[in-house]
């Protein structure tokens, strides 16, 4: 029986790196016997436009039943002014949650042929490889009660509140250190012990996983220091596991210190490894619609679907190695060119991608 | 009548470092008729060590009475395996928030001596002046409830509260505003309105406090990008204001772009301008006692003093002028050391301030 996948090219210049990135699919698809089937749907400001909410009951309803997703990228300021409860990235944090795709994969890589585009000096992160690990669909993100009251005073007062159950911490530990396991053995995880909660209970579990991972080496930094860290030595990490706005606040700011956040896919897992695919960067509306847009996170991201929900790490290293051959032919969008480089559009570097495959 | 300064040394290169800066501090206190009279107490693990407890009543009320506070720094491995509530740092968030310091300076400076010990490329840092302004008593770090909890299956559950009121933000804002007034009116405030109650509020008052401030530019940003932004170009922001932990993270992020963590001083001040001044770095347990640390963060922590709270522009100017001939003549300590410069020891670069000055 065929495998589906439901591809979201959402909004900005979402349909066109998706584009892309199906191309690819489609290619690897053909080639490797994957027999895949696609099916579309709209999410964010394509689904407000559409359905009138950012994420319809019918869309996560085949969300349901597809075995992995495709997502391009949400937002963008035509919906800016709409009520906050049906913003785009209320469809993002919906089906996140919904499907329960607790576990949020970002690889940090510094490619070698774009070392110079990182704002960093080249020995500090030259072999960058980091994989951040963060929780999805708990903490901050979710936690009730949340809300903004008027008090007595007639003073407004809103809140926020952060939980997390030992279940919760228990099982993205696993993956942090089940990804620790298949890298280099070594896991760093992160939270704020000396003031939260929420946080001596993550430290405590994460002791207690770890006890199933002898191998692995154990670390725990606070993330004032962690986000300190991942300038001065980044590459003192190997795996770093962490929650929800901690992990949304260290993997932009780990994708960054590489200097091609254009570069970067990312993975949200559930526990049966049935998972939504996506670039690490935005919707960028500013070059929405103009071919300019890098597709290469997007067509890594297929990369990673394939050997994460469909096991086929075959067909996911090729398409790898095609990325990296592109590069090596000089081949860069606008958001990683530099000089002496060949500078290409949208569509051109899909197809050499492809051509390569 | 004379003002009062109360000295906390603290644990750690604390009592190092401190000596130096209480030179300094004494120097300028003849030199500019300042009036000071000097208290010693106990913070932190000291206070633990003395009294039993992070913060004793005796030195809360000394506190009280006087005009400024001067640490050190706390903390240390010594006690780290003491219960929870009566920590190091317990005693260091107690005095914030019973003083009612509300408004935590912590610029990011790089010092052009230093240019090098930067992780970034020169051409990104170079010049760098950011002063970030941290919500510092209140937020996610002193909202209740918080607790541990067991469910009725038996699993743990732990919780914490982040609420934000609008006397709160407006206060801050009004910080950050003014500091923009006397800098380049640029003010970033930092969110992440897209996800949390508290930051909608937060970004609803911050609107009407620019009210008052019509020649300053205000921009908002969410504190994924902001972690991002500070890598990629962080000459882009003047000043940033935002929340508590947010503030921790980035401010620490920020110090780090500059390479010199042991240069930047930081200032916590209440309402009326009393304030409590310390180095932004910790209490490098590994160094202390050895004569190695750094202590020009702590000399520049009294400059801040005597510019915020007893308006004595002059000396502070004399001070960090001081600090900057003191680099000129190739000083180094460990942390700042480069080819061809002086390497000194804490008591030697002290020397080397108070005779600048
Ligand atoms: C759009 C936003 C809600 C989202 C998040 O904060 O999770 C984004 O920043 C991300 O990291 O995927
Ligand atoms: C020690 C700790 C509680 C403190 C904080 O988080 O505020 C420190 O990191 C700081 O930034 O001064």
């Amino acid at each position: 029986m065929s495998k589906k996948v439901l591809v979201l090219p959402g909004d900005g210049i979402g349909p066109e790196i998706i584009a892309e990135a199906v191309k690819v699919l489609n290619l690897a698809n053909e080639k490797y016997n994957l027999d895949l089937e696609l099916v579309e749907g709209e999410l964010g400001g394509a689904a407000i436009d559409k359905h009138g909410v950012p994420l319809a009951d019918s869309t996560l309803a085949l969300a349901r039943e597809v075995d992995a997703v495709l997502l391009g990228a949400v937002g963008g300021p035509k919906w800016d002014t709409i009520e906050k409860s049906i913003r785009p990235e209320r469809g993002l944090l919906k089906i996140r949650s919904e499907l329960g795709l607790f576990a949020n994969l970002r690889p940090a890589i510094l490619y070698p042929q774009l070392a110079d585009a990182s704002s960093l000096k080249p020995e500090v992160v030259s072999g960058l490889d980091i994989l951040i690990v963060r929780e999805l669909t708990g903490g901050i993100y979710f936690g009730t009660p949340r809300d903004q009251v008027v008090l007595e005073n007639g003073e407004r007062k809103a809140f926020d509140t952060l939980p997390y159950s030992e279940s919760e911490i228990r099982r993205i530990a696993r993956v942090g250190f089940d990804m620790a396991m298949v890298r280099n053995k070594k896991l760093c995880s992160v939270d704020k012990a000396n003031v939260l909660a929420s946080s001596q209970l993550w430290r405590e579990v994460v002791e207690e996983v770890a006890k199933d991972y002898p191998e692995v080496e154990l670390s725990h930094m606070y993330v004032d220091n962690a986000a300190m860290q991942l300038v001065r030595a980044p590459k003192q990490f190997d795996v770093v596991v962490t929650d929800n706005m901690f992990g949304d606040i260290l993997s932009d700011e780990a994708s960054m210190l590489t200097g091609s956040i254009g570069m970067l896919p990312s993975a949200s897992l559930d526990s049966n490894n049935k998972g939504m695919y996506e670039p690490c960067h935005g919707s960028a509306p500013d070059i929405a619609g103009k071919g300019l847009a890098n597709p290469l996170a997007t067509i890594l991201s297929v990369s990673m679907m394939l050997r994460y929900s469909f096991s086929q790490a075959g067909a996911a290293d090729a398409i790898e190695q095609a990325v990296s051959d592109v590069l090596d032919q000089g081949l860069r969008t606008g958001d990683i060119m530099s000089e002496g480089m060949r500078k290409v559009g949208t569509a051109e570097m899909g197809d050499a991608v492809v051509a390569a495959l």
